[in-house]
């Protein structure tokens, strides 16, 4: 069987590191070209990258588009704090090159964006989405919480409060949706435990993703298919 | 705008009670039929019928459901606590009424029990399904449990442990699924406020119910359409 | 046996109505005066009276008050929203006559107030207070968890940020407390399921002022004898 | 300052690993002695080690408590797993040297077992213990629930029903208190986020037996005081 040959931009960083030790420990995916960050763009050895991963900064990810669609290579984004200017970019690289970009790459909260469609059979709840964090974390609310936000109030067809943000300790990550009616309540609620699981996420949509065409993906289309909402 | 002339069985038991204020709180729906247990059963009363909700007992399934198909009535039954002879019942006059069956008639259950297919893309995860009830409750687990087991071992194509169970208090009901991997822990949970929440259900199950063709259906086919899983 | 004889201030409002139900089930209590708005004053009848319990209103309490003190009668008193003006008053009467306050009556939440001073012993850890109630409540947050900020603010030592609130549906009370580290997390959560937890909280608040000195108590002391930090 | 000298039995083991690792990070205390697995006891340097801490295994016991007590020092123990043989060597030992041992070492579950006896003030609730553990767990239940339920059924005064065991994916360890009436729910939660919690727990309380009579101590008392309950 031929590997997946996987390019890793920044992998210095902390993401870069565990993406580097899950490549690893996968049988169907070989460690191709780790790129640090800084370090010289090597044209003829990108050009045999199968698909890149890239957790590094918004300032980087221009390049990174750039550089992958010279050779036609799909890109795993899981960077975040992007700005529109930074959506823009991906949208438009996306007609040329498969981009997967999720502001959370774990599969559990792939299943909850899925999940929460089923939500709109009781669009006359009230809800309410919750998330905690560590007390490092300084973006309030994170970035997975507005991703489900903006999903959710599609789902429901209804503009809903602001999500609400706990911060303290060494909570890795939890998001909760709340669904409540006089009558009933229901929750929905995702905790990662460690930093490993958006490495799995990301290496396992990037096997995914070398298998697609152009087009803007998240990581949901790689357990549902692509998502046409 | 025509009402829906509703028949209650069992008119007098707690259930019962609650129905009736769900359906004179119901500007769509009209109390047509209050019949009360061994109360003489008037033929041309029932024939007025649109659609029985019973939340009878599993001996009376059998008179509710023979009476209703001399009119061509629907049945909306909440009864819990049946036998296969009981189910097998169902099915048989599903073939010549629409009959509605859940073992819980609450709209956030069915988004519960429509919401676990998503967790079929991530069936190597581990499962367990737990309730809580208060300490008047004598079976374990309960119907809802054993019912979101049934579909979550469908989803996920494998043999789950046993639902826990937890007694005590007043606990109105309370159902939670877990999904558990090395990397993250996902729990879906619906918590049961007051009796009403089944009352609500049965009469929008009932209003549902009148315009459908002869068949088994279950409160997740009102707010989702007949599944065919 | 000599039944507690108590008068209740403002019968008819939704809180009046629990604590008629609750005295009339418990053969210890009798109910003896039962007082409506704008019902003329019986001082008569009020001087027979063992202990009060009022529900009512801010604007009543001065009057409350002052009545009980004319017969040294204690007083137990639910009302929330009180602004400092009303906090004096009732310190100032708790010099002739008992007077128990407390923004919540459920023995759950007194317990809850108990607990917390535990947590003294991790002071370093961060915390942070949650708390859920249906969509009709007003007031962010609740009194309940001013209450608990307060005193966890004492056993901790330190300002901590603002309680969370969470609105929705027809949740009735969920407080929590989470104090967490880098390595693990506390929950305390109290959840009330029903408005009788405050009406028997009043009840054996009263039961046990009979037997009280002038002061100040809070539901706390019934159950952990008087507080003094 | 002098540091407090600190022995690690079972130094290359897991936890001991992470003994280590919080030792060093730890300007007040030196990794004195290490002794791993079958080393050759060195009684010389022996004598100079203010405290001993133990992770190892049942077996290993009875030589550490004796070999301690040739010098009379201290001895923390985290192993789980005892019999009653084990619990009464123990408490031999303990009328010799201060020896410390909990089933959890984290500062929280200690914590834990310090709130739940203001629960005796609710003894006529209902309890219940639950633990959730990773699916490579085979004791069920939790030496830490098994200590929970000892520590609630002393403080409720009656006997209770056996803790629940959930077993799945990499779930670090939670324990759950619930204590539930007709009208309100109390559930006192812990969470470990990762192994260190035990190891820092450890570590301070080698600190603090140093300071100690011969006795037999648990975590809780590093943080309350000597219990007498």
């Amino acid at each position: 069987m031929k590997k997946t040959k996987i390019g890793v931009v920044g992998v210095s960083g902390r993401m870069g590191q565990e993406i580097v030790k899950v490549i690893e420990a996968n049988p169907r995916c070989e460690l191709f070209y780790p790129l640090h960050r800084d370090e010289k763009w090597d044209s003829k050895k990108a050009a045999k990258v199968d698909v890149w991963i890239d957790f590094s900064s918004p300032e980087a990810l221009k390049d990174v588009l750039k550089r992958a669609a010279e050779h036609k290579t799909p890109v795993v984004c899981g960077t975040t704090g992007f700005s529109k200017k930074e959506k823009d970019l991906l949208s438009q690289y996306a007609k040329k090159i498969p981009v997967l970009w999720s502001s959370n790459m774990s599969l559990g909260v792939a299943v909850l964006n899925e999940a929460l469609k089923s939500l709109s059979a009781i669009s006359h709840f009230d809800f309410q989405i919750e998330e905690l964090h560590h007390n490092r974390k300084k973006d309030k609310p994170s970035g997975t919480a507005i991703t489900l936000q903006e999903n959710l109030e599609k789902a429901v067809q209804k503009k809903l409060p602001e999500p609400v943000a706990i911060r303290g300790g060494g909570i890795f990550g939890v998001h909760k949706i709340y669904s409540m009616s006089d009558e009933e309540v229901l929750v929905f609620e995702h905790t990662a435990l460690n930093r490993t699981v958006f490495a799995k996420g990301a290496v396992q949509a990037a096997e995914w993703l070398v298998k697609q065409k152009p087009g803007l993906y998240q990581i949901r289309d790689v357990l549902f298919g692509k998502n046409k909402a």
